[in-house]
């Protein structure tokens, strides 16, 4: 598939995507939604602008895109499908037009909107004269005002689509894990992991590649732990020097058209001691008892127990501090995540990371992880970089 | 000054910071402050996790810090000084710490708490059994529980503290304006401004080059945009390729321990046709006219008026669409804003940027902009590339 036939999957997959958004305002007997989550409205259509809001209707009304002057040609490009209005006061200009189209039952992202702005948009229901006493928020999260309809809370609506992705989100993430295959596999290729040289020139020379290998931005600031500072799970890089008979833990990612990729690589420099041969292969293990658990429909809680157990099993267990994952995707952290406290269970669709790691605090420490597509016969990899322990 | 005499003189100015917050409580009436936008808390205690909070008393009450336990040790090195929880619940929790210290009108920022949040807020005061009816949000903006303590709104308090910098932030302002300055330096001595580079090229070399000169980060995406490009206010780096009598315009900034620059410098490629010469000469009066405005008690309307009217004179003035400049500090953009709509006057500390431009639609733009303090006495520059025109 070329990148223009995969822009052109992600346009068709925006209108559907706003198709199912609207069967679940019906579900929860929502009107309408004003989405103000600037990922969220990315999402549903294509919009990359720093000010936007957009208006989705349950019923078969046409939605309704606003933003500012700035972005009008931009906004024209981008969602050529859709209604753009240019008003700086964009959710309350919406929250109007769903009333003026009779909507009754107004959602709003009350995970998003602040109470400043939410007193906005209550103006819109009620009168701004009567918005001192009337602009009440209750636990049922309710407003009506006088002109009938009322605010629904509806936190995570976009967000709960978004942990599915479709098969233009998947083009991008897979295009995005080549990216970062491609920029590791060229860094360890060209001599870049090599004795004397800072985590930071490492951390820099990776991310040129990453770009030099299509990738439009990183999906974090990349992390390169060398010796010791391997043992900290979310080390910076500083001018610490690669050393013969270091872990080097590398952890960083794409991002591609806006999805993001994300995988750790652990090298040993040189020489590799029997310990960390050993707490390599331990990890190596419980990576691939994680990816293996990751089933449709899979208890979310059990694929990180799944991996933890084996840490757990050989004594390490106090030394994986963390999560076994997360969901990826427009965020580099969104749902689901994968812990041993998360509810739900695993959906077919979901992109997610495989990430364990053993941390030996002062001595060093090895996290692999993968990005992968959960589906119902097992997972699919995005992340191929190869797994072996490698002495570079 | 050396780099560690600067981040003592941080952490002196942070303690002074909340005194100053303090009063500013007292000034309002309010017993206490919930600080939940992370960028204030940092300000205040130099924290910087992606999990914190912050309770400040008007009153002599020791503040209390809360994070997660990711950040245990990283609290303890970047606050040694302060009172440090580790809870999830954070904001909830200082809600409770509040109350139980006898505060009863307790703030908090109604432009960042989500409505959400304010929930899980409001149930700290209301208990959590009566959330469903007590807990409203009128114009007011106060709650008041069974506990006999209220939320009250109070957004933008710490903002304004933030908008008159102290010794230690002018410094960090000035090294991150020295980084941007030597990298731009190293590039046009390096013949990086060459025909036949591409505009992506070109932000990527200058990056690298800003790392490094000190920075510790880039203050947002470098802009590079030539010929017919410049006249796009915000372009973004393309593969556009620079090409003789082409304007190129630059548009970046460096990040040092957190506080950023912002400059911008319009070159031309070769040789200057008299157009050319004409609108950077007409931009660069502008921007002088700008700086020379920049006095302490100056309304801030009037900044914007001193060069825009040199550019509305010239004919001009629709070419020119965008205000006169922003504070930096913290954030890439703060307060004040320096356009035609602004209220209010010019505070001396401020630290603001004077960026005028001119854009020729399908032609090319210049833009010149510098960052600069404001004092009594006129403004001091913190950017200092020279800023006449320059053919290379």
């Amino acid at each position: 598939m070329t990148h223009s036939e995969r822009r052109v999957g992600l346009a068709a997959g925006m209108a559907q995507r706003r198709v199912r958004l609207a069967a679940e305002l019906a579900a929860r007997d929502l009107d309408a939604l004003v989405v103000t989550d600037l990922i969220n409205v990315r999402y549903l259509t294509g919009f990359t602008g720093s000010n936007a809001a957009l208006l989705v209707f349950a019923s078969t009304c046409d939605p309704v895109l606003v933003t500012d002057s700035r972005y009008r040609i931009q906004a024209l490009r981008q969602a050529p499908d859709l209604d753009t209005v240019i008003e700086r006061a964009g959710p309350r200009h919406l929250v109007a037009r769903a009333v003026s189209a009779g909507a009754r039952r107004i959602g709003f992202e009350s995970h998003v909107v602040t109470v400043d702005g939410f007193e906005a948009l209550a103006a819109e229901i009620t009168g701004a004269a009567e918005i001192t006493q009337a602009a009440e928020i209750t636990g049922a999260a309710e407003l009506t005002g006088r002109v009938g309809a009322e605010l629904v809370r509806a936190p995570g609506v976009v967000e709960g689509l978004r942990e599915v992705k479709d098969a233009g989100e998947v083009a991008m993430l897979s295009s995005a894990a080549e990216a970062a295959d491609a920029a590791l596999t060229a860094l360890v290729a060209g001599g870049g992991l090599r004795p004397g040289r800072t985590e930071r020139a490492v951390a820099r020379e990776l991310e040129s590649l990453m770009f030099d290998h299509g990738a439009e931005a990183r999906a974090f600031d990349t992390i390169v732990a060398t010796g010791a500072n391997s043992a900290v799970p979310h080390h910076r890089p500083t001018d610490a020097v690669l050393t013969r008979g270091d872990f080097v833990k590398i952890d960083f990612g794409a991002v591609v058209a806006g999805y993001h990729s994300d995988m750790t690589r652990t090298f040993v420099m040189g020489v590799a001691a029997d310990w960390q041969r050993d707490i390599y292969g331990l990890v190596a293990q419980a990576q691939r008892a994680g990816v293996a658990a990751l089933e449709a429909g899979a208890r979310l809680s059990e694929v990180d127990g799944a991996a933890r157990r084996v840490i757990a099993d050989a004594g390490f267990g106090e030394n994986f501090g963390h999560g076994l994952g997360h969901g990826v995707g427009l965020q580099i952290h969104e749902a689901p995540g994968i812990n041993s406290a998360t509810g739900g269970t695993l959906r077919a669709g979901s992109v997610v990371t495989v990430e364990p790691g053993v941390y030996l605090p002062d001595r060093g420490g090895v996290r692999i992880e993968d990005t992968l597509v959960a589906g119902r016969q097992g997972p699919e990899q995005l992340t191929r970089f190869p797994k072996d322990l490698a002495i570079v």
